[in-house]
């Protein structure tokens, strides 16, 4: 099945036949990364453009090193000390830009949609790496692409079974979540069992509801259930702290500790998207320990920005059109 | 006429000849923005600065991107967190940094004149990007280029008639207006008629005879005569706001809209330098509109600090001599 | 002599030899700085990342400038709106950029130790470009090299003898400098006789005791014995100002100015890491005259930089065995 989607939006509206597209060809990009030449001329002489409303030296930083190690040329247009504080609308912003010679967006904004409203109106490929609360695509893929690597689900079957009988447990601060929210879509379409799991005042049944998964409390239940335990950060930056009483409180009940993983399966592994709040959602033990997988999580993440990357510029028709 | 200039300071000093050299190489570089791998090797190896004492990321991208597509190497300094908020000199800063052998300056300050300033101590190519309410030559230039696209005045001609027979009104607030002052040279030295037109506030008499144009307030009279309506922004950022009652006075008495555009020649288009404060000085239909060629300017900006950049730098012997 | 260490944390820990292999590598990569086509691929497909932790353009571009001479990728990193805000350990950031796939990196923190520390916990190569009032590694190599140069030692001796017979002073703010540290330690080694100097409150005997090498508060004795007078900044940003009573009484009493150089050796030259306070610790005359090899310590930093990470990655068999 050819990729046909110039834009990366969100993982809900995507095929399960899609999902595995991007993630074999991540696989195959992976290798590159393990060169000592990190390069190939996939995008040469093509421009992406990091567009971030929201701060982050992480993703951007991954997601221009994934450009680069496709031959990109990049550029990043941050909020403060640009037009945007001149109070230029983000169309007119991201058009302006468009009209210098450029190939794709990867943005980042506060408001849920901002990539949608920008897909309509450029023809560059636009490439959400986070909106508000909805959705963080790439990082939904690269902890499918870690989970199914680890378990060894990369082999030849269906899509929509790829992660069947797998439990994959998503803990903590989901109510704030786009992380969640991409694996919780993911993950379903891959087949893999999904929970949610924290206090009920981050974790509310609604959202549950909303995404089709289940929802538990009781995090020593999840532990012992669970293939994957994806612990999230609590975002004290976004008042997150104000939905427990404290932080010691947050770390016996609902943390994951080396006494809770005694219960877990034997092959379990555990999952963060960085960066850790270290002994709140997870102990120092767990995070350097032989389950943790999350700095393989990291380097996934370059495999799977750069197959997106190649795969949306690649099918752009309406970018190659206006170039031809 | 080979160019012979290693800087572009200003278009006051500029003659007829050098400007229309400059347009031509800038057609001939706007065919590379539009392929598919966008580059050119002619300053592979060069080293391009942003020095940028005032923040812009529209203006140093365009510059940085327009030095990528040349394959030039680029660096951005800015005076935030640098060694200029230690205390250090423009010309301490700059002879620092061309110690490191780099080939070009494109500074924006604001202070006018210091990018001649810095062209006396330097043996690099100087770009001035702006230099307080002096001139922001390449603007102009993409201005101008624009216009003789649009016109289809690029064959051959006498270099002081390229624009003859042609009227292009500069709006807006003049006053603070680098990029007027640099139209209007450019304009005019190209055989264009050129009107500044505003609030008496912001389009003193004295301007116009200073840089030896017409000066006009009745905006319905300007739509009328004009080929071009070049609108600038209002700079609320630089305390233009004082200068008018009020943004919906100005609007309506010398904004731009579709009922005043009902008096225009049928041919006429609309510029603007951006960022757009829409509804102030033009109205969203005006701006999407289909007289406005705001985004081919942004566009040909490319292609003039492109051929710019080759200009310079090609011409500049006293950085060959350095290096050789 | 091969060069076998995959970091560049200190020249104290540094032998004779292995500090001469290092000017030796600059001395060749010299030349290409140069060249009109400022290239050589010898990183090609590596990653240079930039950590720092305290600002800095001059030394962050400095580097940046020498990877991309070497035909690396390069990468920045501030604390600044990063995860590092959000609470993120060192480590933690650093392991994270790792898993990403880069080769260097080139880290200033304001915790003496914290090079050291980095290089303990990650494959990559480290290079200290700055930690606290500890050490920067590159500015006393730079330094050196341009000693060397300019009194042609840099022809085959015994590397204890390189610079037998000068006598280098190192003036002003010693307390708080890592350049002054970096420099002793590397300059000892090399055979050169040290002297630091300047006020008692800012040079006490104490740390020439510590550094093994000659304290003086006569400025004018100082300037008569020296070969190199090595002026640092008087750091005003770390309150250095409270060690002495005003800056017109330091400019008297410690600066350099021409009255007191007419009592210096015919052949004596002036260093200055930069930026410079001009009439402070150095007239404008002496910093812009014929003494002056200010701007030489600057493009020596060029080579020197691009000689210590070609040595440092290529030595890496950490990284390379990672990579294989």
């Amino acid at each position: 099945m050819p990729w046909t989607k110039p834009h990366l939006l969100d993982l809900e509206s995507l095929s399960a036949e899609e999902l595995v597209e991007i993630l074999d060809t991540a696989r195959s990009f992976k290798e590159v990364s393990t060169r000592s030449v990190k390069k190939v001329p996939s995008l040469r002489g093509r421009v992406v453009v990091n567009l971030f409303y929201e701060s982050s030296t992480r993703t951007s930083n991954s997601f221009a090193l994934s450009a680069q190690r496709l031959s990109a040329d990049t550029l990043s247009f941050t909020s403060s000390g640009s037009s945007v504080s001149k109070g230029e609308t983000l169309i007119d912003t991201a058009k302006n830009i468009e009209a210098m010679g450029v190939d794709a967006f990867v943005i980042r904004h506060s408001a849920p949609g901002a990539p949608h409203l920008l897909a309509r109106h450029t023809a560059c490929s636009v490439i959400n790496a986070g909106d508000g609360c909805h959705e963080h695509p790439t990082q939904g893929l690269l902890d499918i692409f870690t989970i199914r690597e680890h378990f060894k689900r990369d082999v030849a079957q269906p899509p929509s079974a790829v992660l069947k009988g797998l439990t994959v447990s998503i803990l903590g601060d989901i109510r704030h979540s786009r992380v969640a929210r991409s694996n919780a879509h993911g993950l379903r379409k891959l087949g893999a069992r999904v929970i949610l799991a924290g206090p009920p005042t981050l974790v509310p049944h609604a959202i549950g509801k909303a995404l089709d998964v289940e929802v538990m409390h009781d995090i020593d239940r999840v532990v012992e259930e669970s293939d994957v335990l994806n612990c999230l950060r609590i975002q004290f930056e976004r008042k997150a702290g104000s939905f427990f009483p404290g932080v010691s409180e947050y770390a016996a009940i609902y943390g994951l500790n080396e006494g809770r993983m005694k219960h877990a399966k034997p092959e379990a592994i555990i999952m963060h998207p960085g960066p850790i709040n270290r002994g709140i959602e997870i102990t120092p033990e767990l995070a350097d320990g032989p389950r943790s997988v999350i700095l393989h999580q990291v380097e996934n993440g370059m495999a799977v920005r750069m197959a997106v990357l190649y795969l949306c510029v690649g099918a752009n028709k309406a970018g190659v059109k206006r170039k031809a």
